[in-house]
């Protein structure tokens, strides 16, 4: 059930990212059980860290809080509509469901390019603005049959 | 220009990885002027932290020993085809170019999520698996007008 105190508090922490001068303006909380786990300020800029996006700061401070790495039975509330890299980490993660604020529309005539990341992993990877090629593909691919074969392994 | 030692490097810390017990099978390095500047082992399992991929650790890395959150002029090494949260990574860190060795399929049939995560980001939001919701918009919004108009802002 959404409860607006909780994107508010997503707000409040974006509004701080870059009044404190650390990051872009982007909060994000997680939320179990009626109750924030986790909390994300945007830091690129201060942690030279260009992954360190709110919700991605969140799910890893909730992670660290909860001591797991998956946040089944969680909400995430983001200021703004996440960008491909926090969608993706946010798959990883596993929550319940996912509120966003601003649009990512919003975010990019503030300048920011989430329209942009989304549109080029639509195209076929020749197509890529930054040249991404396959190599050795063959050899790579041998460490996967020697994943699936430890017997120590923890899939996730 | 692609260089086979590079991706060895990688394929290397891929097989490190799971066999110290860290996380799956997955490394990655960055390349500026022929030197590598940082390295990345997925250490998910390791760290709890499901944001910890090959190629989120080596930009983390990377940017840190370069003391930047642009990798201007790099190249990436992955072991494996960054998923959707590791190509959005490498977006925001702009490097110049991207060799992977391991197709995502490789990856989607050792059991990992690369392919699903793609097509989800394929789909109209209303359709993603993780429920997902726009609510407060106009409220959030708001952040990015205050950002626009906030004279100390570090654009990136």
């Amino acid at each position: 059930m959404y409860r607006k105190k909780f994107m508010e508090e997503a707000i409040k922490l974006a509004n701080e990212c870059f009044e404190t001068g650390n990051g872009g303006p982007f909060g994000a909380v997680i939320v179990k059980d009626g109750e924030i786990v986790g909390r994300g300020r945007n830091t690129v800029t201060a942690d030279n860290d260009p992954t360190a996006h709110a919700e991605v700061n969140a799910i890893r401070d909730a992670c660290k809080n909860l001591g797991t790495f998956q946040l089944s039975g969680c909400e995430v509330y983001a200021s703004s509509e996440p960008c491909p890299m926090c969608f993706g980490a946010i798959y990883w993660a596993r929550p319940e469901r996912i509120f966003y604020g601003a649009s990512c529309e919003a975010a990019a005539e503030a300048g920011f390019q989430d329209t942009f990341i989304y549109d080029e992993l639509g195209k076929p990877i020749e197509e890529y603005s930054i040249k991404t090629e396959q190599r050795d593909g063959e050899l790579a691919s041998k460490t996967f049959q020697k994943w699936k074969n430890f017997d120590k392994r923890i899939d996730y």
